[in-house]
């Protein structure tokens, strides 16, 4: 496995790969999500192209950037063994040189939900992620259906820009009891980690009650509303309803639908959903 | 020579010219500014692309794009006449189709001089041209020193976006009489085209004044203002000197520097520029 820092390597690297090439960006802090984005690159592509890059354009300012938690001799161990070739650990300084003034900005999709409490950071990921696709020139790139919204963004954007790549979204891995994997659950304690179960246990009570036939979008909300107001430690910022590709909120659910939530558990922020039809 | 519309063809048609690849971005009306970037570009590299493309989104909404001037069959004879192997013509359906919302901005750069007049020019500017660059993916980009801002959004963005594409910058092109060619001087009655050699003639007498020891910025701007003062039918928008990259005004011209002006000729607008250093 090759790690690369700035351009010229990555350029210089990319172009020994045999084609076709899969990238699968993170922020590192690897856990079995990303895992199983890179073995379902390594699965369909003959080359792996991994980036470790903790985005800072992409927190507000008062998020944590700082406390972000990162561990890159134990990621680069962890791409080695899921088969990776090459992986890309540029600095900040090389992303966002001095005097950097271009942005890149999906508009509609990113004024709600996340982007909607969240104001400028899926411009960061979107520009970010526009640089990436530009210095490895994929042809598949591999996000986390966890991150329902930005899944949504990055495809709109590669629709829009024409990138000549798939984006290929994989399912979220789930801890035993249901919590979705995220390098943010280091920040639980015992007891919200407990508690934080609620999220997938709401969601699920909304999935039978859809295959059950209820596909009113006030309904399957409520359900999910009650359940998290049902734990104490868990307080909702939102719940949604939304088509699946434009976000637009729902009435009924009729096509492609996510259902997505965003709890506080104490000062930890989660975020889960699921995708209806 | 080859001519495609939307992106498959594109891409297609794209995959068998030999490189390096030159791109000359046009939108049309083509004279011998536009003639000479593709010359330069013929000369440069093994294949030849060029677009033809009147971008909607480069317009304000009190600007000429409908009344925009269009010739299609001569632009495709003189393209064919001066080398070029493909010329993409796209659809503004294929370039924003419905849903369309991505936008690239480079912001300080373009929040001066033509973008201060013309709020959200370069942000069409720049989403076309990053569009098309991830289209055409060619080796090397050609630019007519005319659209000074514009040579330097585009460059600046090709670094930020770290596209591995060289911006050519190629000399002004000019009439007989110093009037820089351009698709807008078909607009001019015969009086105003008379009149319209101030700009260039203003510039040169800065230049000359540059070339005598007179490096004080707001000196070689006033030789400038009043020349065109001079000429009842030139109403004078803009004088500034600049540096060349940051388009900083200067007080004093010491690197390479830009000596930029636009200038209303009746209901026309012209502009014009010098580099120093």
């Amino acid at each position: 496995m090759k790690i690369v820092t700035d351009h010229n390597e990555l350029h210089a690297a990319r172009h020994l790969l045999p084609r076709t090439v899969g990238f699968v960006p993170t922020m590192g802090f690897l856990h079995a999500g990303h895992i199983s984005l890179v073995k379902a690159a390594r699965g369909e592509c003959k080359s792996v192209v991994a980036s470790i890059f903790v985005n800072p354009t992409q927190f507000g300012p008062n998020e944590d950037l700082a406390k972000y938690p990162r561990d890159l001799p134990r990621d680069l161990a962890l791409l080695e063994t899921s088969g990776v070739d090459l992986v890309w650990t540029p600095s900040a300084e090389v992303m966002y040189p001095s005097g950097y003034q271009t942005w890149v900005d999906v508009e509609s999709l990113t004024r709600r939900l996340e982007g909607d409490i969240r104001p400028g950071h899926f411009r960061g990921v979107t520009t970010v992620v526009t640089q990436m696709f530009i210095a490895v020139a994929p042809d598949k790139a591999y996000f986390g259906q966890k991150d329902a919204q930005q899944t949504a963004v990055v495809r709109r954007m590669t629709k829009d820009l024409d990138f000549p790549i798939e984006i290929v979204v994989c399912p979220t891995v789930r801890e035993k009891d249901g919590l979705a994997m995220s390098s943010r659950n280091v920040y639980l304690n015992p007891k919200e980690r407990e508690a934080a179960t609620v999220l997938f246990r709401a969601l699920s009570v909304a999935k039978v009650a859809f295959d059950s036939g209820e596909h009113k979008a006030k309904k399957l909300c409520s359900l999910v509303s009650a359940m998290i107001a049902n734990e104490p430690l868990a307080h909702l910022q939102y719940v949604s309803c939304a088509d699946y590709d434009t976000l637009d909120e729902l009435v009924t659910v009729r096509g492609k639908a996510l259902l997505s939530i965003a709890v506080f558990m104490g000062k930890t922020r989660l975020i889960d959903n699921i995708v209806f039809g």
